[in-house]
Formats: C-alpha cells, structure tokens, sequence
C-alpha cells in the first residue's frame, strides 16, 4: 500500500495538492498539526493522528463532522507525531510512505525527520518530499534505481561515518567500490545522465538526495 | 581570532546586516558565490575566496578595485567553497568561525556543511547561523555553556549513531549521564530554563541546535 503522511513543517497549499494529485496513493495519514495545511488545500485526510494538542479547533471539529477517523495518541515526550504516523502506517501494511512537510526553516526538525527514517528502513520505503527536494535513506546490500524526472542533482551523502562498496551506473560522476567519508562532500550534486540511474551500496547508512536549485 | 564566512546559500540582507554588526569580528571572508550578499549589503569582505566561476562578474570587479584580497582556487570537485573557506581561516589563526549563508531548501548542501564541521571540530569553535538556527558540533569529552538569550529551544542530536554520557544543567528537560540514539526524536526541543544551560558528552559527535519557531 502507498501511503502520504502529511506533517506540520512547511508545505506551500499548490505543492501539497499537487503531490496529493501526483502520487495516487491509498491512504492519507494526517500527523497532528499538518491538519491546517490539508484543510486549506480542502483535502480530506484519511486519518487524523496526535495528541491534537496543536491542531486548530475549527479544523479537527470539521474533519470530524466530514467522518474522518481520528486516532488519538497521548503526548509523548519522546515520540514525535510525524513518529507515530509512520508506526500506524507501517501497521496498516504500507510499504510505500511519502512524508509532505517534515523539512523547514527549523533545522533540528529536519534532521531529525531525516534520521527518524533510519528506524523504519526495513519496513517500508520512505521517502520525505518538500518543494526542492526528495530524500530517503538506504542501508547495507541496498540497490537503488532513481529516475532523473524532476530533479537536476542527485547527493550521496553519508549518514555513517563511512559508506562501503558505493557502486554508481548512468552519474555523471561515476563511483567503482568507492568508500565514502561523512565529513567530505564528495559526493554532493552529481547528476542522471539520461533517463534513470543506480545506486548500490554494500556497507553503511546513505542518504540520496534529489533535488532542484 | 573571531572570524566570519559568508556563502551561498539563503541569505536575507538584514540579517546577513545584523550579523556582521554584532559579531564584532576581525576577519571577513567571501566564500565565493557569498559575494552577491555581501556586495548587496553594501559589506567589504577582508578576502575573496573560491574558483569565482559563479560570481558576478561585475561583483567581483568592484571587490578587486575596492582593494579586496582575493585568492583564487582551482575548482576541486571534491572540496567545496565553504570547505576552502574554512581551512583558509583556520590557516590564518581563527579560532572562533560563524558560517552564514550554509542552509538553505537544497538538503544536500545544508547536510554537507553540518557535517563538514566536523573535520575541524579539533581546530576551532564552528557555527552556522541562519535566520532560525545556530548550529554545532561536540564531541568527546566536550562541556559546553549556551546562552538562552536568541532562541527559544535547544536540540541535542546524534550525528553519530550513539551518543554516551550526556549530562545537562539549567535545562527543561534534564538527562544524566545518558545515552542518545540518533534514530530517536528524544533530543528535540529542550529548552534552557535562565540565563544560560551546559551540556557535556562523554563520547560521540552531537549537533547542538539552537532555534526559533
């Protein structure tokens, strides 16, 4: 099953429709304060998720009134809703999770949605999406096929200290068994020379950028 | 010396303004495409620096006849500007560096500089500042004072897998001697309760990110 999690970071109103649109998923999962952006772009979640601690009134008792289901977690310190999201998802069997606003001008925000992929990587293929970019993270024995689409630049980028056995076919730059350093930018803004390209990696946690200036 | 480093990322005038009002720092240096913000700020950097393939032409020009030092690098794929920029005022005895200009919406760039401090982490105190964050890296053995006064929160995350020893003061919410996983949100959004708090690691590498909504 694919599935969106709409999430509270920032979500320009055309590009979340336009993802709701594109995507053709199966399941939408609304993380707490992501409710406002979904209810200003009139789209109706599936699921409203958290505490609701954050979302506006209006906007969840609308949602309600609309038959939306609404599961209601407990605030925990040490889950985030974006975190939660993610569990109920993987829990309805998706394997393909697309989150919209877990990036923004909040930095400690964004890396932790990034590193927060790490925990699900053997149950799903997520993937956190804004207005520039396309992120996801893969593991050891990982082979990946990425097409060039809407994005100029595609980064290797070290989550691990090293990355072993990084294997590249159709970059521009070309990697043979390659070992890559976290603290060296080595492998920022190399490109897909035509249609798609490869990734493989034998050891380590990679991050795969995709992005637009 | 306390110097600062403009580059090319996001980068409003007023705050790149504010910046090098209140930093009070003796060494300026331009970072390649960082010159457009400084020119447009009407600031005179002490050096140019970079390949200048993507500076303005007629920046570049003013900064030379306005008697600017510039030293020209051949473009090296694998180092960056900002990294160029870096090495060059450790070279010239800084041992304080504020980054401005190294976030942005490209995700690559922006993880690529944080990370990238910490190849320096032994030879001066670092920090990237935008409009909503400050950032750093710690790491074995560090102990550290933060001041409340701009931000609101204070995020403690792994950048390595696991972070051992973490003991807080003058923070909301308080860890002992704790282990941090980089995987879990825990970390995010504490906050220092007076004037200033202290965090001390006994092993790993940690982001201390300080931050406003």
């Amino acid at each position: 099953m694919k599935t969106i999690i709409v999430t509270g970071g920032y979500l320009p109103l055309d590009f979340l429709k336009e993802q709701i649109k594109k995507r053709q998923v199966e399941l939408i999962i609304c993380a707490d304060s992501g409710a406002d952006a979904l209810y200003n772009a009139g789209i109706l979640p599936d699921v409203l998720l958290g505490d609701f601690d954050s979302v506006d009134e209006e906007v969840f008792n609308s949602f309600v009134q609309q038959g939306i289901k609404t599961v209601r977690f407990s605030a925990e310190k040490d889950l985030t809703d974006t975190h939660i999201a993610i569990k109920y998802a993987i829990k309805q069997g998706s394997k393909k999770i697309i989150i919209l606003g877990a990036t923004g001008l909040r930095i400690d925000h964004t890396l932790a949605n990034i590193y927060m992929l790490e925990k699900f990587i053997r149950h799903a293929h997520l993937k956190i999406v804004d207005t520039k970019n396309s992120i996801e993270l893969v593991s050891d024995g990982s082979s990946r096929i990425y097409h060039k689409k809407d994005y100029k630049y595609i980064s290797l980028i070290p989550i691990s200290r090293k990355v072993y056995g990084v294997t590249t076919e159709g970059l521009k730059y070309k990697l043979q068994d390659a070992t890559l350093l976290r603290n060296s930018s080595f492998g920022i803004s190399n490109e897909i020379l035509s249609e798609q390209g490869a990734i493989t990696i034998k050891k380590g946690l990679l991050a795969i950028v995709q992005s637009n200036d």
